[in-house]
């Protein structure tokens, strides 16, 4: 359990990769009380530098022995990073917030989006999981429309974008991009097929029942998150040639008859969601607008008539900020306002 | 009504654009039996000369004039110029397939894939339209599991090219692109926003309902083409950062019960659609490898388990070849086809 602190040592592992930076940015510009950052990454990465709060901080090597006086671990290393070294920063001490798929299901972590159940931090033993950054989009949108009128199924298809894998897949959809543009071949490295000018519906790896990993956290997270089982999730997810934010074509059902002018009022008063909607003028969520931004955007609401109680949504958020480094900093912020007035 | 001969006169209206020059290369393709190519365009364009069967036709101005002695006029020259000059085509003794919007919605003008209702054409009255290239890909695949299981409600989100917008905006993509890699200011001119690195929920003008005309072209033009008034339709346009073939994740919920493997046995015996679907081999349809493909592809077929009878696919076409040109070539090899055989 952490100790009330004036400052907090925080730990960010794999701070070099495209979210932990993100982590960096985000602590500083919420002017989180850190007393000490510890960066953390592979071999490889090790040794580079990051600056924070007017500092340039060194990047260490990452092993069990880094979480000495470590309060806070925020990791977004990969999952098996974090199965291997997550529960040695928790041994000494600390505890972690990860942003991997590792713990997110397990049934003693709390899986959390503060604005949606942050209620739950409170019972965790160690470790918090961050959602998937799909997941954590929509559900803060969704939130409120379920307790108003309780969502019954929700048919998911996004729009991911490369960022969601790393800086190496942003850079190859640049070279990629650059080398169509200059009639010459594209190598593909990170992806199994070319992804400028193009969209994958591949994200993460396939499983038996003929759906991704990706689609599955979409369906597994949101029930565990709004602490519902029966409510009903199918979900595609797509990679597109996008460098920042994911963008989701959402259509729910609910049980109780709700209009889109109802849903407007209600997420105008949600945390963390901006109404943007006034199509006839042009103005609904687009990727490249709502990069940088903390909110979840969400504009396209229309009344769907093929169903009873329909309704359907485009919803955009920053993958890197609300949906990973952000969300992760926020879970932070409560488990140390929570510490202090225990 | 067409008269039977062994070559037919065969204008194309709006010959200079992406859709009416792919027109020309399909005839020639698939040895269209043309006794005379007539190729219209609006002043702006006349002049130009295009390439078919190894001569160089020169454009004319398009008036309603230009039919004397036309057999088959192919029109893809947007629905203002279709409702100005195809009746004027109509009046000289020709037969029209129009790819615009003018008519599709006319009680008394078959909208045509042939490899669905090609019952419909033998009921024309002159003009045949050709459906919204989004429409197209969607039906000649959904049309077997309609006849099989009978579908209740389908679900569209769509990812489409710039290719279905025109030439123009194939180019402000390919404009913007290169701006962007160079840190310049992107320039736009076709779209709203900008579509390079981004995806637009916005497809043709909005309506009242907070649908685009794009959105419900696919919901109307559906039950026309399946004459099936009660089947129950939502959609959601997003244009895409791609240069040619539209992509669409589409779930459906089917009365009788249906497996995806019995989809999968069924489609692999349709006409027009291959199905390209072993996921875990990183096989399902792309943009880029569907672009001059006459077939639709489908893959990621897949049971929904959030509904009693549901199905996720995903499913892509060639927007300027099946989505527009090659199906209206289609309708005019069956015209003649039925003409011959009255």
């Amino acid at each position: 359990m952490l100790r009330k602190k004036d400052k907090y040592v925080v730990a960010v592992v794999g701070a070099t990769g495209a979210v932990g930076r993100e982590m960096v940015v985000i602590l500083e510009q919420r002017r989180f009380p850190v007393s000490d950052l510890v960066l953390l990454a592979s071999e490889r990465s090790a040794g580079e530098r990051l600056e924070f709060n007017g500092k340039n901080v060194a990047v260490g090597k990452l092993a069990r022995d880094s979480f000495k006086d470590v309060d806070i671990a925020l990791f977004s290393a990969g999952a098996d990073r974090s199965l291997e070294f997550a529960p040695a920063a928790v041994k000494s001490g600390a505890v972690v917030i990860d942003n991997s798929s590792a713990f997110r299901m397990d049934a003693k972590v709390p899986l959390v989006v503060p604005e949606v159940n942050a209620h739950a931090i409170a019972s965790h033993a160690g470790i918090i999981a961050n959602p998937n950054c799909s997941t954590i989009g929509m559900v803060v949108v969704l939130k409120p429309i379920h307790d108003a009128a309780k969502i019954k199924r929700i048919v998911i298809t996004t729009f991911q974008s490369v960022s969601g894998t790393g800086k190496q897949a942003m850079d190859e959809l640049a070279q990629q991009t650059v080398s169509l543009l200059n009639f010459r071949d594209v190598e593909t490295n990170v992806y199994p097929h070319q992804i400028a000018f193009n969209c994958l519906p591949h994200i993460d790896s396939f499983l038996d029942n003929g759906y991704t990993k990706e689609e599955m956290k979409l369906v597994n997270e949101t029930k565990k998150i709004f602490e519902d089982e029966s409510i009903r999730i199918t979900a595609t997810a797509v990679r597109v040639p996008v460098f920042r934010c994911h963008s989701e074509a959402v259509n729910i059902e609910t049980e109780k008859n709700i209009s889109a002018n109802e849903v407007r009022a209600i997420l105008s008063a949600a945390p963390g969601v901006i109404v943007y909607d006034d199509p006839k003028k042009n103005i609904y969520p687009l990727a490249i607008d709502v990069a940088g931004k903390d909110e979840v955007y969400v504009g396209r609401i229309r009344d769907d008539e093929s169903v009873p109680n329909g309704m359907n949504l485009w919803i955009v958020s920053d993958n890197l900020r609300k949906g990973a480094a952000l969300n992760a900093v926020q879970i932070a912020e409560h488990l140390i306002r929570e510490t202090s007035s225990q």
